[in-house]
């Protein structure tokens, strides 16, 4: 039912050709499926200002192309992530317009009207191996209009590059923390800052690292600090988090 | 080296009884373990106005006696967690100050001064059984200043429910979703708000749930809409990184 | 928004005292959560001549029977699982129209009108062990109007025992397999039958049975013959489903 | 022993020419084996009307080729699961009778006769990454006779997609649901209708989905609702259920 | 179909009452499930010679003792494993023909006909821990008929102890090998006899043993050189085992 | 110490020119390392008959081929594990005199004396797929003098298949029962026959079969009725183990 | 073969009763297991002064009773780990020349020969839970004749009360790091010391911890850096490795 | 701030144009970040003499390469790992001064004052297949300045090859113990010798070695023995662990 026809119904009852109970039955009968007018697209409505965002991985340069082609229409920004080089230089031999960021594998278009939102968010991780992971996290938090601060290699073996950065860590109004083997990074973090962690967990190790699941469960018993944690490799998904709460702060007008 | 001695110190070069060779030695022997001055209780500094917390599960009646005794003198409230009845009745027979929360299995001693940051967080969970987790971090972020808001029992097999309770869900700064057995309802919540969400997964289940590891790992592959984990059973967690959110919102002067 | 509220803005609008604009402006406030006539309760709507069932498995006598007392005003019978001997006898002093079924520990409450659907449901089991969770299937199939043929203690390893039932398999609709240990019972059952089965996997066993987990896996790796499996121990589950099954046969009038 | 040897053993006895005792010894010491009458090859008798069946993977296009051409002859319908786009390439060279269905890796021969069973199946699927599973599922629905309706990406974080299919999904007989990730959306569904439903977890997801072990227990702790379950990735073994229930419903002549 | 029955079938094909056709299907009819003289009791036949075996885990005293009563009638031996001993002690109150072995926990009814089969089984233990299990391995092979070789407390850690038991290991014709912790000990005995070796793992040790896990996973990356392996802590099964390989050796006349 | 030394200390001994406590402190320094006389190579000593075995997996045909070679020189037989066609056909262009067995993936060196031990060993697999491993142990058990009955394809799922073999089974002096997916086939071939069942899990299946997890843990678990088991996939660690079975009735002269 | 045998068989050889040949086979006969001169109780050798250990869990008071009294007369110290008070206080009543330790639930016999061997060993534990295993490692090492540094409660989330202790930390020649939860701290320890760290996990936490597996992947994926792990919980384990090389820095006279 | 900026804060306060109060405040403001001199480099200092270490895998040549050349200009040695064969004849074309060594796939680059620290290290391993995770230990250890003693394929199943390395065995500092499979070779050696042992799991293995999780379950419950475990397949990280044993008994002057 689209508000048209419901625009049709509410005359026809009006001028008494439809009964006010059958104008409900008409109502009852499609209560949610098209209703048009009860129907929210929540998550359109909701999250004005994000970008569009596609998972690449699995997906062939051509099916990349034409989704992008067809969200770049009604949005400011599109995000597509886990797309290897290869890839990436296939498709922007068609479409110069977008940016590659090698070590994150993000391929970004963005519209004219940037977002600033203004948002700080801090970025750190553990070992040179948690980088790609780091800057997925670090490019989705830029693309979603937030200014990124990077503190890499600073693993919890040596604690002097942690906290010489003690100071930019203070700073940031979130912060997402990279890291593999045995994940031990955020809990460290989490007693120098006060600010919201959001702890990333990456598959970088091996033997009893599992794939990332050492990491995962050590950044989970290390809750108690108020460390989140997200899917092993999510960069995505922490700088995803992260904007929600620098929207709080710094709200779209 | 407290600030006293590093005073003599210093006036011991300036008087030239001390060369600034000698003086750079005595200070990077004693690098970070007494220098006084340089040393930073990043805990205590940084969380001010955050209650003190206690893990009571293992503990004796007497412990927690004593420890929140100490505690009560230097900060505005204590908050104890996983509790029992039976212990809780004990300790309040001598210490009729305190609050015992049943369905939290939380003990709160509150100063003088409440504190009220104005922070809303919304707690909302899936079945009855999840409830005492659900409490434990309602209890926990009104110890913390919050104002919240309780949507119980309304899993994702029974969408009206949850749907009929879509205005308060989106008025929450941060919302708390907890949920045993499939862990579905943060994944549903996070199509209906935009705000951050903290899922807490609840040992909840039995037979392929394996106490709450079903639930966890359903809500770890569901992260790609902004959602985060902590520990299972973990309500004080989740509230604790929800209230960092919050200051961050509503900072204390 | 009530029926009757909705009636008075309909009416409202019919006599111009509310636009059209107005009116559908009010309706898309409350897209889902009060519309009344929009809102369908699904589970009370579609499971019509179901029983209520409760979970009784950490549950006190009292609330047990605060429970039953409630659901049994609006509902032709009501089943409380895992309960107790001992809790069930406390709580049928009080309630002596209560009838208990002590094997499969559920407790039963019947209205004035049995239910007589007259599905035809087959619950096997492959060893005494199994029974309870044999039995828990059994009778809550019973109450949801089948009848309930058993066969049990025919294990894969006695095969003979299992071929002299043949014929009582092959006439039921739909088939119950429970088994724990390695689980085979249904693969062995579905080379027999060409009615739906579906696998309990029970958490009998020890050692390398991790509670159920080999019965488990076992199951779910047959599935190419067509088994559907449910959670470990979950007899009142496959019941349930058995009987959405045998209600398609069987459609109450 | 041949029907024609038990023909002419009876003889002999009705001939005198062997004795009561010694028939029955004949009988006794094969009583399996090859008693020929006795003897039931339970599978073919059963499935009367079912396509034959072929796991594809593993096997090489010639392999693949004559054990089609062998089952074509004494059956309606052959289908065979699990053939890479370039294998089906391949055999339909030289089979160009065969029909390929890439997304779901399909090859069905199909004889004469189609079969018509009138059942109706609903394919439900989360994700487009599902998609290959669901189709699976709905062609092998399709090759046993049943109507089957798609309704894909509908997944649990945007309700308003599902919510918009009501209707549709309660016209099935049958419903599968395919999901990766967490495996929320039969939990979701289960609260819609109130059919059958059988849900197929994929592989899908990455880090803590570990393959589709988050799916899967996301599923079997849902199944309170009556879902049941069957192997990770086993949109066939799904289908294959169904069309058992859908059988039941529509029993061939 | 009993044997009289059958043969009054036949009978009355033999008198022309019946034509052969109609006796065929008389028999096709019922192929398995009664044909009485088709149907062999595996079981029972094949494993003539050895005792009734009950497994007394979960059943109460009573139950044991009406079981026991009952097998006993028709067999030369009954074993109940898994007897704790004041359940054992309460029924020797009643039955105190019964022997109880206290470490194998273990309870054994013995006829009046002792088997003496003459197999030469050895059970090697690792820890004194082991020994409840590696004595219900002794104990079920000794009413099995066989003579049994204990050979306990010989860990790895300490191969002088085990290096001189060398020439018992050596005359043994089976050997059951039981070990915790790391499960070591079958590999290295392994090594020094050419006989046959079956392994248990037991249950003992903490931590990372897993409850057995360990010792099972050891023992089955050991198979290379002939070890085979029973379930963890089942000493009865390997005992079975080994009684059908001594079996082999002296066949019961 | 050689044998020529420990004659040479015992003359000089006997001569007086050692004192007999010199020479015992000179037998005690190297009680094990080599001691000659004292030191036992087990393995060749015990095995004696069996043939000497590779495992070729992870081996570059050259490595393969100097092994055979070296082993060839002191045995009646070498037996070379998982090797692939095109290694096998590389090592044969060098070495004719080897046979390969394609299905078993295995290279054999036989010398003129082959061995006819007499043993009786069945291999009964459940899937078409689990036939390499299958063969595996059958060509293993044939170059230990065994006679090989193989009886394949006979998954639990068409039980008739598995019946009709019931006399060559009970034939058998040993079984080896190979079976992927629930692993349910050495359960129902413990019921036929009362000889040894050595089971065999391979890691065919998907999904939830984890491979071969869920065949291992339902062989584990079924093996109170006296099934041991051998790690996934190793066909020859179960031909081995039979063939020390067979020796037992068999002793090579 | 005793060394007395051994001696009379050399003078029988001697006196010409016995030929070399004779005597070279009497020794070959008994190779291992009796040879008396050739055959060494390595660890009773290896570990002089180390004291002799029970593990008491799982054993009643009166068999530790025994235990100890018939070790202490041939040792200069016995330790008994896992004895709970009760069990402690029932023992010491009866022995009250043992001393227990309560946190570390150990009861130690002293002979009057007191081990001062000199080590300097560190332990160092997370939280104030973590606290029985570290106390367990440091009674042990203690016991071992070492000097034992106590570092308490210095988790990472609350880095200056670690860095406060540096000094006293990089004064040890072996560093014992006991921590549960995400077992973090070693891998922060060894960019702090150059020593020797062994890293004990403990079963401290809850959820996700999985009794201790989290803190032990999370310390076995931080090896890079030369940490080396033991069992959960396994307090003495640590202090044993650790007390091996202390020895080898002190060696006893 | 630098060491120079300290100075000349220092003489202004000497000079009273800063006073002690603000000197302090400066200290203050950056206590860890940049002191300069309270900041202690911790692992250079620590580590003198150690060589500097790269993790190959991952890396491709010329990234090698660069960090090669950047560290071998401030260090004695340069020891790259997991280096396969291909990358490292790429490297060393270019930079003929390294040394590969195959089986450990190192690669070397060795200053001109080679270390020769005096430790004796002895790594022992259980099949050929464990001899590129020992020889990764062994080029380790020689070039932290340890002789190094091999001792290859001497597993559990053949304990005289063991037995007859005792002497060797027992000379060692610390023994390095790898192997796969079951991982009972540290056990076994634990009970020949009294020095420290560091245990390797190694991935060798298949089927239920799940990769070398076997191996390192049964490392670690081996642990009572003093055996002390590092991550699958870490030979690196054994050999470090070992020579900071060494570097104990042998300190650099």
């Amino acid at each position: 039912m689209t508000p048209d026809e419901a625009g049709r119904y509410l005359r026809a009852y009006k001028e008494d050709r439809l009964s006010q109970e059958e104008l409900i039955k008409l109502f009852q009968r499609a209560p949610f499926e098209d209703l048009g007018f009860a129907r929210v697209d929540t998550h359109r409505a909701l999250r004005k200002g994000f970008p569009e965002v596609v998972f690449g991985q699995g997906k062939t340069p051509p099916q990349i192309e034409s989704i992008v082609q067809k969200l770049a229409e009604a949005s400011h920004a599109v995000l597509v992530t886990r797309v290897e080089p290869e890839a990436a230089a296939d498709i922007q031999s068609r479409m110069p317009e977008l940016t590659y960021h090698p070590l994150a594998r993000c391929l970004v278009w963005q519209g004219s009207t940037e977002l600033h939102m203004g948002g700080k968010v801090c970025v750190v991780s553990a070992g040179t191996s948690d980088m790609p992971v780091a800057e997925e996290a670090a490019v989705t938090a830029e693309v979603m209009g937030n200014h990124v601060e990077r503190i890499y290699d600073v693993g919890v073996a040596g604690l002097h590059r942690l906290l010489a950065s003690l100071e930019r860590l203070q700073q940031a109004e979130v912060l997402i923390v990279v890291a593999g083997m045995e994940g031990a990074l955020p809990s460290v973090v989490a007693g120098l800052v006060s600010q919201p962690i959001i702890a990333v967990p990456t598959s970088v190790g091996y033997g009893a690292s599992f794939n990332g699941l050492a990491a995962l469960l050590g950044m989970l018993t290390s809750c108690g600090s108020g460390v989140t944690v997200v899917n092993i490799d999510n960069g995505f998904g922490a700088a995803f988090a992260a904007s929600q709460i620098t929207q709080l702060l710094h709200p779209l007008a």
